[in-house]
C-alpha cells in the first residue's frame, strides 16, 4: 500500500501528496455509485451478497518491490509475503480463504531460478493457509509486482468490520508491536547487515505469519464488535477503528516487544513509536463487548492482551498511561524508497 | 499477458526466453497440488465449486503501461481497458461479472488529474457491463499496473471450457480480425499519429470493446462446446483450444475486417497475418455442436461467422481455402516494448 498522506516526511510531488486516502477518495467518487447491497472502499476486504445471508468476501492486495521489499528478502519470502498480506485481511474479518489467484508483473531480468523462487514462496503461503492458489496472468513490467486475491464466504451478520466497536467495548490486540518497524529500522538507517540482524527482528521482517486461526477463533465467539489488521501500523490501525465506528479510544498501554524494546535501547530509539508508528506487521486489532471478554479470552488464551477502551468520539485516540497522557497520531510507516 | 514463448523475434534474456507458458509451467508445477475441485491454469477463468451446482468463477488480469499501453492511448481509454480485457474472459466463459476490485500500481510522477482519469475509465468499464468496482488497492511502483479481479457465479455444466471441442463442430466467431493489429503496426512501425490513424483503426486500439452479451447469449443455447476470447489473437487461441482439446482445426476462411485490409494494401503488409497473429483483440472463438449451429445463429443473429471445423489432433491447426492449404503457426502480437 502506499504511504498514507498523513505525518511524517513524505516528499511533496504529486501522487505523495495526494496519498493513499485522496486516491481511494477519488475512486470512491468515481465507483461509488456503482455498490449493490456491499461492503466497498474503506474496510479491510470487500464483499457482495450471494443470498439473503451469505456473503462472497473479496480482496485484493498488491506487493511492489521498489516499495514492499526491505533489504535482504529472497524472492521466497516477497512471495509468500505478498500471500501473508492478504490472508492477515481476512484474518481479522474473521474470514477463511477459499480460493486465491495471483497476477504477477516480472522485470525482465529475473532468472528462472528467481521465477521458481516465486512460486515456491506463493505455494508456501498458500499451503500454510490451505487454500488453492488457483491461477492467474504474468505479465513483463519495470517493477516487480505480484498481485494476490482472495476470495471467501461468510454468513452476513458474522463478517466483522472496522465500523463496529461501541463506547465501553475493549480494546485488545493479539501480540506485541515493534520488531518489525525495528528490524526495518536497523536495516535500513542503522545499515545492519541482514545476516547479523538479531533473530526476533528477522522473523519479524521476512517471515512474518498472518494471524487466521486466532481470527477465525474470535469471530466465532461473537464477542467481537470491530477488527482490523496491523499491517498499517498500531496508531494508524487504532485511528482506523475510531473513524469508521465514530467512537475515540484510550489506550492504558503499549504492547512493545522485547526485541524492539532492546533494539530501541541499543540504538537510541524511542520503543513506544516504534510500537505506535510501524507497519507491516500482521496482528490483529479488535474491540470486545466488556461482558464477553472471558468469553473471547477462553477462545484463543494468552493471546489475547487488552489495551484500552473505547470511549466518546470527541477523546480522539490517546494513550494514557501511568505519567503521561498523549495523543496518538494518524501516522504510519514510510516505505522503502529506492 | 506476456509475449509467448514461441514463434516471432523476441530477445533471448532469461525471462522472455522463459516465456509465459515457461512461467506457467513453474506455477503449475509449484501450485498445482493444492487445487481443491477446481478449474485452474489453463483456461480464460478459474473456479471454485461453492455448491454441487454452483461455481464462483474467478478471474484475474493485469495491465501493465510499458507493455500494454500504444502510443497515443489515454489515462481514461487505459483503465478502461484493463476493465475489457477482464471481462472478455467472463464473455468468453458465458459468465456475468458480478463484482470486481482493482489492485493499482501507480508511478510517483502521475497528477491528480491523471488518477481522477484512471478512476473514470474503470468506472466507464464497470458500467458498460452492469457490476460494480468494490474496492481495492493502491501502491507506488515504477510502473502503471492495474490489476482487475472480477467474480461472478455460474452453475457448474454452463461454464463453457476450452476444452470441450468434438470433431465434426463448427468453428467459428463473433467479427472480423486484424484491426487491432493493423492499428498497432501503423502507430509502432508506421509512425503514424495517433489522431491520424483511420476511425476504425483507433477505435479498434482505443476502445475495444468485450462481447459480453453475445457471450451470455451463446452459453444460453447449450450448443457451445468449447470458447475463448482472441485476446492472444486468432492463431494463439485457435491453438489453445486445438490443444485443450486435442482435436485439430482446419479453417476455410480467414475473417479479415475491412479496415485491416486497406492498412495492409496501402502499407504492405499481409492482411492474412495481421488478421491471425494479431492480439489485443476481444472477438470470441469458440465451436458449436453441427446439429445446433441454426440454434447458436438464431440467439445472436449475424454476429456469428462461422469459419471451419473441427478435426482430428493430427491435422493440427490449419487454413484450407481455394487455391492455399497452410499451417496457422502458435505465434501471437510481440507487445510494445519500451
Amino acid at each position: 500500500m502506499l504511504t498514507p498522506n498523513v505525518g511524517g516526511d513524505y516528499d511533496m510531488d504529486s501522487l505523495r501528496s495526494l496519498g493513499e486516502s485522496g486516491i481511494i477518495r477519488i475512486m470512491e467518487r468515481a465507483l461509488g455509485s456503482s455498490q449493490r447491497d456491499a461492503i466497498g472502499f474503506g474496510d479491510d476486504v470487500s464483499a457482495v451478497r450471494l443470498t439473503n445471508n451469505l456473503l462472497a468476501v473479496f480482496k485484493t492486495d498488491m506487493l511492489v518491490g521498489s516499495t514492499d521489499v526491505p533489504p535482504g528478502m529472497t524472492m521466497r519470502q516477497t512471495a509468500r509475503k505478498a500471500v501473508i498480506a492478504n490472508v492477515s485481511d481476512f484474518a481479522a474479518k474473521g474470514v477463511r480463504p477459499y480460493a486465491g489467484l495471483v497476477a504477477l508483473g516480472l522485470p525482465a531480468n529475473m532468472t528462472t531460478k528467481d521465477v521458481q523462487e516465486v512460486a515456491r514462496g506463493l505455494s508456501r503461503g498458500a499451503k500454510e493457509y490451505h487454500f488453492p492458489l488457483l491461477g492467474g496472468d504474468t505479465n513483463e513490467s519495470k517493477d516487480l509486482v505480484i498481485s494476490i486475491s482472495l476470495l471467501g464466504l461468510t454468513p452476513r451478520r458474522k463478517l466483522i468490520l472496522r465500523s463496529g466497536a461501541k463506547i465501553g467495548d475493549i480494546v485488545a490486540v493479539t501480540g506485541d508491536f515493534g520488531s518489525t518497524s525495528a528490524g526495518l529500522r536497523a536495516l535500513i538507517d542503522e545499515k545492519i547487515r541482514p545476516e547479523r540482524l538479531p533473530r526476533d527482528l528477522a522473523k519479524a521482517v521476512y517471515h512474518s505469519d498472518a494471524e487466521l486461526d486466532v481470527g477465525l477463533k474470535l469471530a466465532a465467539t461473537g464477542a467481537i464488535t470491530s477488527s482490523i489488521d496491523s499491517s498499517d501500523g498500531l496508531a494508524w490501525s487504532l485511528h482506523e477503528i475510531s473513524k469508521m465506528s465514530r467512537i475515540g479510544i484510550i489506550l492504558s498501554s503499549v504492547p512493545i516487544s522485547k526485541a524492539a524494546q532492546e533494539f530501541a535501547a541499543n540504538y537510541g530509539y524511542d520503543a513506544v513509536d516504534l510500537a505506535l508508528y510501524g507497519g507491516e506487521e500482521y496482528r490483529l486489532i479488535f474491540t470486545v463487548k466488556r461482558s464477553l471478554l472471558r468469553t473471547a479470552q477462553k477462545a484463543i488464551g494468552g493471546r489475547l492482551r487488552p489495551i484500552g477502551v473505547v470511549t466518546k468520539r470527541a477523546e480522539g485516540v490517546r494513550l494514557s498511561e501511568k505519567g503521561r497522557d498523549m495523543k496518538i497520531e494518524m501516522k504510519g510507516w514510510q516505505h522503502f524508497r529506492s
